[in-house]
């Protein structure tokens, strides 16, 4: 693996390396970690790169790590920046046959993201796209029990992503999460809906095996001076005419990283909480309520899609490191398979990739839109 | 007191009279229980009334009861009837010159709740709207730290009320709750949005001290063959441009009678949970989460709004009767006060009365012509 | 019914009334509401007695309305006086025909307890003791399930019961209820462990269905300057081998009321909170852990000794003060059922009785014993 | 790194892995990873070691890695045997001058306990015992408020270990982990004792700050055929006076991993439990409790013995293998200042030693002697 992005102090940056680093399957060899000569250099040096992978920025990478000997060369490249500088690392890495993983939003815009789309299906590489809350057991487990029909046909979906961090003017007093994420130069068309709105459409999307169709949108600047939303409600309709609510707000003082979803079929609804995220609540219309707990050794109750991805048993709760892991695991295990010419499982496949990219880039698109559209619901346009 | 509804097998009715006798101050005198002879008579047995007070109708009852001696005389009648036979008995009652406590919502179309707030005013008589969740104490403490400032500026306020048990078209299975309440002849204009969507704006208002100003409501009938919304999601504006979020639903499978609020101001937020009231969290933007509990003896954290509205100390559970028992023996304390020609205090006085009916009449016809608009926003009209 | 004890100010007395209005079986007819003149008129006044009917003691009470005529004469007398002062009106009250509540712990010492009960026997009146905890519905639950063999075998049994008021030595700042529950003059042998670790003895065996057999207790006075144990913790043999630990406290700072058992057998095990009473956790060895929830509507779960104590729907929580009113409801139907030449059900005659008093005051005998003993084990003697 | 044990399939080898490779400050090279010359060989392959350091036991593993050149010899050797053969390697990689992290207990006896810290002492080389819990970062903020005297002085200590995995004869029926646990000549004289009750006490000591100085043990074998303890309750007092109890189980069946420790003080009480690890409940005698999370950016709240055991902010939840990685984090960042010529901070030097696990051996002496006593009281002896 090498980096682009990610040098000391960035948050993301060391997420990833620890999500690369849990299993043992994957190594940091080379990074170009931060445009800045000096802070590239140290922390190539805290990262225990060599120096002559240390690079200073990711056309060198790209460029010296593709001309290495195939037994030394990264085989992928993990892109960490500011959702602006996606998409020409990503690009460059695809055209000199590096597989590719990236943060989302896939890209600053819908144009990238169909091109970067086009690439990937053109070289035949891999592009993952670290969705993380889609890498927690219990969703894919939610996501198992619905497609696998327990809950009838899908009724209602709510889902919430509440956080308050950006309750005050942050971006105004030196706080550089803030600064990038609310500047529509660097962050995009939106704000939260494309920092967090997006992971939440995601979820809904990917539990349910659901499609959003239509959407009525209230976008919100609540903090005065930002210049992006930073907080937003929308009434949406799925596919087979379901309703749902997506409610997503940076400015909701108090709440950590509360990203929340319910789903309501006609025998029952299932929710789950990132906060806890090893408990997936099913609630039953006629009998009681079940916790069903990652890890746990039920007989004929979790689906392999959840227990591929727990580490520890029932009680070790494994948390946003480890679903974080699960998507760079299942990536590197179906890179490994390629590799090896071996097919890969269902449930190592089961990662986020480049249509998912572009499917949360459509989502900023038509949020947007309709957020400043007088109709009442628009067309989820793709 | 004197009831009119309520025979036996009415859930209500039942409800109100545990409420109202909880606190010793309200003692059931008289009834027109059932339209039903034979129930009528045989529910006043089963309630201990006489038999020369067991009356067959509500006109017999106020009548009769109107010309009894003073001290005698009930003092006010209690309406427990479905929402279309809210209106006659409860004007004939003023015009008599008796108090009446009423179910919510308070009458079948908003005409009538107008008629009735102009006579309460004409004749200087309360009237007690029912609407249960607002005596909880902990929503009172929610509502006196708000006005207070405790949160700053309201910025944000999402109330979900999700019950499960029309999740099947029990309407034609002989459920009579499920009966009535689908049926547009006795339930008015709405279904799920009257009967759930009300107590859910209710609180929204009590507790924000803020007034809905305009919806985009998205209607559901989710159960095929019924006839009113059974399920609902409306973006809300509140005065001071506060956005929200109302849901509503009959059809969450598996939800028991899930009502949550959750607030947020430019300090932090509340949240409350009718199935756990004892507690209000209180969440800070720079400091722990507090756990407020009922009946605790903390020093200056609870209103005396809330501390008014407790029985016991601590960590021995109060629940909905003693919420519905809060709003009696307010109304009672309140009538007492007047009997006595005493003044009553604020907290006597805060219960929900003839102009919470209205507002919920309004609330009615103004979800449903949203829900109705091809328009994003439409005013909400008084 | 009369009360005795229970003036204004008296936490227990105003509990008991409410329990007893609920649903409305019984009506406060007099009381000797307090030994000081003036309060207990001033009690009576308040409660609405009339003045011919507030006495100035037990005696008076007693002696009068047992030669009243049979249907004004009250039916039975309900005792809330501080320990010391349980048996003589109890004890008067049985010899003058009248059936008694008592709250718990039912005497002063073994003997008077033992002594009540030859006299119930004797007279064949009733005797109900308020062990207010067995009223839930889900205690009621988790003992049905465990007759019905739902855990297998038990193995272990697990009940705690902290409190914080007792933190401070408030006895010796004008605190009341304090004052005479660490004074051994009027409490008895035991503190804590009689005010509150008799309710979890209790609790433990009603629930199981097992007598303790032996013990092993460390009691202590925590607090300086306390006369009595304000804090235990006491190892358990129950019948049939099976382990125990039940820990009492009330200098356990910050708890309200945290009354807990938890109880575990060869297929799964129950845990119950007092504090969120409706809620019984049935947790599987093999499947998922389940919610059960008082009120509910499940097919073939709830038990009848649940449902018939339960007033509401599941989602309408129900607290301490219906689960003290189920005691006087259970209590009043059986003594309904007697007067009118029926035979209660088995779920009316589902209240504590003289049986469980001397049970009580065993305990605390032997909890003391043991908390004496420089013996490891000590057994249970009765 | 080097491994002892920990082969494929071994439960706690690959638990130490994950920890160990998390923070990208440790390398594993080397292994003797079981005695099965297949399995050694396989697991070496699949864990990607070099086939000259993949060793078939620990002799020739630190044989011939203490005679590699210093910078690609190994720095520690990590031991993941069963308890039973602990010993020899640690010795033996102590005397060929190799620091050594082992699994807890530390060892098979006592004698081989304090002949361990004898060793460590002599060659001033670092021992760490993975007590997991400790290296919880809520834990930490537990133990830091303590000795700040938050809670003014500790009064009373409740911990419980429940587990239900052994509730079944398991190792009768292929169970390898059931296997040797339950076997006294692998497990050594304690079974759930020594599992679990080990870290119990360990996290009880850990948190006060007080030693355990008498016990009143209740051992058990619950399940017929077993040779040691499944189940467990021991009456503690500490340091001060303080009482205490510790519950072990293993056939409190349904339970996962129950952990639970609550410390009453004079002020407060503090509340943690392993399967919700991000949350610490602080419990305030005259204020609401507090919900303090892990990776909060309270202003003056948290201790720099919690954060800076935190790799995410709030709600990102961080879990078993993130503390396991603590330890080993905080090991080796130690180990690194000690290599560097650096001071270690204290924040780092905060890992669980050899002291731990001779104090680890002592409390496996004191409870099964005071289980087998007749005594109430034995002294916890050193």
């Amino acid at each position: 693996m090498g980096m682009v992005g990610g040098g000391k102090d960035a948050f993301i940056g060391a997420i990833h390396r620890i999500a690369a680093n849990m299993d043992g399957l994957i190594e940091l060899c080379c990074g170009a970690l931060s445009i800045h000569k000096e802070i590239a250099i140290e922390s190539g040096k805290m990262l225990f790169l060599q120096e002559d992978r240390t690079y200073l920025n990711f056309e060198e990478m790209i460029s010296k790590e593709s001309k290495m000997p195939a037994d030394k060369r990264i085989d992928f490249i993990t892109i960490v920046t500011p959702n602006f500088a996606h998409y020409a690392p990503a690009m460059m890495a695809l055209e000199n046959g590096f597989n590719v993983v990236i943060e989302k939003p896939m890209t600053f815009t819908l144009e990238e993201a169909k091109s970067l789309k086009k690439k990937v299906e053109e070289t035949g590489l891999i592009l993952c796209l670290t969705h993380t809350y889609s890498g927690y057991p219990m969703v894919k487990q939610a996501r198992a029990m619905i497609k696998d029909g327990a809950l009838g046909e899908v009724r209602k979906i709510i889902v919430e992503y509440s956080q308050g961090w950006l309750s005050k003017l942050s971006e105004r007093e030196g706080n550089q999460q803030a600064s990038w994420r609310t500047d529509p130069t660097k962050s995009g068309k939106a704000g939260a809906m494309g920092d967090i709105g997006t992971h939440a459409a995601h979820l809904a999307e990917y539990i349910s095996g659901l499609k959003i169709t239509k959407l009525c949108a209230d976008l919100n600047i609540v903090v005065k001076g930002r210049a992006l939303d930073d907080d937003g409600n929308v009434l949406l309709k799925f596919e087979n005419n379901v309703n749902g609510v997506l409610i997503a707000s940076q400015i909701a003082a108090g709440e950590e990283n509360a990203l929340k979803i319910k789903i309501y079929g006609e025998k029952g609804g299932l929710e789950w909480a990132q906060q806890e995220p090893n408990t997936l609540l099913v609630k039953w219309l006629d009998a009681p309520t079940q916790i069903l707990r990652a890890g746990s050794n039920y007989t004929n109750i979790l689906s392999p899609f959840a227990t591929h991805n727990c580490r520890t048993p029932g009680g070790h709760p494994e948390g946003y490191l480890e679903a974080f892991g699960n998507i760079y695991r299942n990536f590197a295990q179906t890179l490994l398979s390629k590799i090896e010419g071996k097919t890969p499982t269902a449930e190592m496949l089961d990662f986020p990739g480049v249509d998912d990219g572009v499917r949360g880039m459509e989502f900023i698109e038509n949020v947007v839109a309709s957020g400043n559209s007088t109709e009442k619901w628009t067309n989820f346009n793709v």
